[in-house]
């Protein structure tokens, strides 16, 4: 056992913080004895006393004043579970420049401002470590930093939001519309008051920022990465690709194309027996292809106190076993020494090629689906499947389509001119297709 | 960019060997730029001259003679891709008696030697990494030593063989007996002309044995694990089993008790909707049980050149990015720095308790049923479900049934009952669930 015990100041005991708190004091002598340095919570910093209380925590460890915890010289490693851009910015900055490791779950203040801190940690030589940002529980941050490390990571597809993926589940289990799941998931405590972090995909976003610049070690501009989400999905659609062999589920799409990334957020249909077609509920996933390795997927909670919390203590016990080695800042926040600080270019959506799904809503007369095959035709797109559904009671039918692969600006193109036909009389739905 | 390169002294040239020789060619600079340090293949040895020929390496890094090289001052990490137990054992140990850092794939010589190999680590402060020896190039190793090192894994399940998990893959979709299924194997170059380390579940104790030390920090004795293969699996039982709902799978199991763990490799009922039962052809994968990240599954190419090398060049940056630290053995081999050397004491698996799938093969009279549960009665064990298929045109009817859980003890001496009674007419097929 080490001599001097390593000291954790955590700033945060809401949901993943009081994990982390419970945690560390629960098992205490396992991860001293794992490490061999004693690993102590010294200080936890929170708003609320009433949450130290209920946590049990030794007297003189709460405090109300995260400033005074990210200065005390006694601290080793600051935890920070506060959430937001700041002040939690402020106080990750701060610590770095008191030369204190950073363990962070903060996946939207990486992804807005993970290049002014990734370059901090490297000036002043200490470890950044964020495991519990993406995916909660699942090692993936760790694999591709370092295992996965030997290989160009050439494509990969994420399921990074569990709330979604748990209202498409839903949905497609018991055929509700979107706005009763998300309602049921609101009560059940699995969707927040303001869902739209969530379901229109920001959050999914965020996360794919940060996956993106473990791949290629530069940070993308979030506000560059096209982002759709789930809110336009309907149980019709998910029908009519159940039909078809596939599910939608929302996917973080990266395609490294080597000196640009196409990255983007959007609902897709995923084929049946993909593995990722598998993964249901609040579970998340990584599906990665690496040049080397081939496909990689990495399964598990993507969020939740205690696999957070795991994550945040994997993180912790890196850190406090390259302080007790005397080297910390020993890898580099992104894994890279190279790349320092770079900004990463963004492949423009419109040059994305895949398949698409697409819901006519056609007039129930002859020649429609002519039509609509000679617009497609004009730019180039070609139909691997469609189904032409019978006549409904009364309005408009619908024409389901599966396309070849196409070029985005081709499709969107095309479906300006196609909702400009006469014959068709609502706006297309267009889901891209994995 | 560090001053002194670290250099890569490479034993074998292999499948495996030759592919790292590969990748640290073909990749050096992105790899030294990842690292800081330059990193280079120094020496690399074969007893055939025309693999280093085929390789391309630059003159004056084949060498014939593994001694010279291990004994080399300049090599700072031996690679270890021999394979078998001698003389890869002694070559390990000198190498980490010469103070190098060492990196192997070699299961068998892990799970044979694995203490004596981790004690001479630790001393001698060096680090030993074997990232490929279990599920090639699966993130996994890192995953159970690092990541999810703040759990306590309380069970998990691996197909671990590639070789097995295709030749059941094949079986299912195919309704082809084993002996055929694994004559194409062999022809294709799936499976060994020896094939019996593979089907017989040898290769598949090997990991297990190493995944138990990663996970409680201790060895298993190799010869105490209970094995059985799939030789005996028919498309008779995949069928029967399929009905059910469930795929058979060559399944590493791992029940962790605290201080005994219940540890077995045998063929087992895997249900359909487990992601484990889509993992098919040589894709390998763990899914893990902890007590605070709950469920987490790590999916990927098994075996291979490609996938191999990738996660032997992972561990060769690991340990570069350590000795470029200058903190050799930074990480002790089982992450732990607690139990040091001890054993891992094994559950009987007379305690061990699952349901079973059991397929009776009776005359066709009445009360063979009843007999049947009558016995399985006196000893404790219910019936789950049961199918009696209709008359054969000539011989005995299969009776098929899952049992609740029972205790392993219960169930042989059960069938040894059953067995003697004068209406079952061939011995007893019994098949674990999962």
């Amino acid at each position: 056992m080490g001599d001097k015990p390593v000291k954790i100041g955590l700033l945060g005991l809401g949901t993943v913080g009081g994990g982390v708190a419970r945690l560390l004091m629960e098992k205490r002598r396992q991860l001293s004895a794992y490490l061999g340095v004693e690993l102590e919570l010294a200080r936890a910093v929170d708003l609320e006393p009433s949450r130290a209380e209920e946590l049990g925590l030794e007297s003189g460890v709460f405090s109300g004043d995260a400033w005074q915890v990210i200065e005390d010289r006694d601290i080793d490693i600051v935890v920070e579970t506060v959430g937001g851009l700041e002040p939690a910015r402020a106080m990750v900055l701060a610590a770095i420049n008191q030369g204190k490791g950073v363990v962070t779950a903060n996946k939207a203040l990486l992804a807005s401002h993970g290049l002014e801190i990734f370059q901090a940690a490297r000036q002043k030589k200490v470890g950044v470590a964020f495991e519990a940002s993406v995916g909660g529980g699942i090692p993936l941050v760790r694999s591709l930093r370092d295992s996965l490390a030997a290989n160009r990571i050439t494509s990969c597809l994420g399921i990074l939001n569990g709330t979604c993926n748990f209202i498409l589940s839903r949905m497609t289990a018991q055929g509700e519309p979107f706005a009763q799941v998300l309602a049921e998931a609101q009560a059940k405590g699995y969707a927040e008051a303001d869902p739209s972090f969530d379901v229109e995909g920001t959050d999914t976003a965020h996360k794919l920022a940060i996956i993106t610049s473990l791949i290629t070690g530069a940070q993308p501009r979030l506000a560059d990465i096209p982002t759709e989400g789930i809110t336009k999905i309907t149980p019709m659609d998910i029908n009519f690709a159940g039909e078809f062999g596939f599910k939608i589920k929302l996917l973080a799409v990266l395609n490294n194309q080597g000196d640009k990334v196409e990255v983007r957020v959007h609902p897709a249909l995923v084929p049946h027996d993909h593995l990722l077609a598998s993964v249901e509920g609040p579970f998340n996933a990584l599906h990665v292809n690496g040049d080397w390795v081939g496909q990689v997927l990495l399964y598990g909670q993507g969020a939740g106190r205690r696999p957070t919390a795991s994550a945040v203590v994997g993180d912790i016990l890196e850190l406090a076993r390259d302080l007790a080695a005397g080297v910390p800042g020993r890898v580099p926040p992104l894994g890279t020494q190279a790349n320092g600080g770079r900004l990463q270019e963004l492949a423009p959506l419109d040059n994305a090629v895949c398949q698409y799904y697409c819901r006519f809503a056609a007039l129930d007369q002859p020649g429609v689906l002519a039509a609509v095959a000679r617009e497609l035709g004009a730019f180039g797109i070609s139909i691997e499947k469609v189904t032409q559904k019978g006549r409904q009671e009364a309005g408009p039918v619908p024409i389901v389509m599966l396309t070849h692969e196409a070029r985005e600006a081709d499709m969107r193109r095309a479906l300006r001119q196609i909702d400009a036909l006469p014959e068709i009389v609502e706006p297309t739905v267009v889901i891209r297709m994995a």
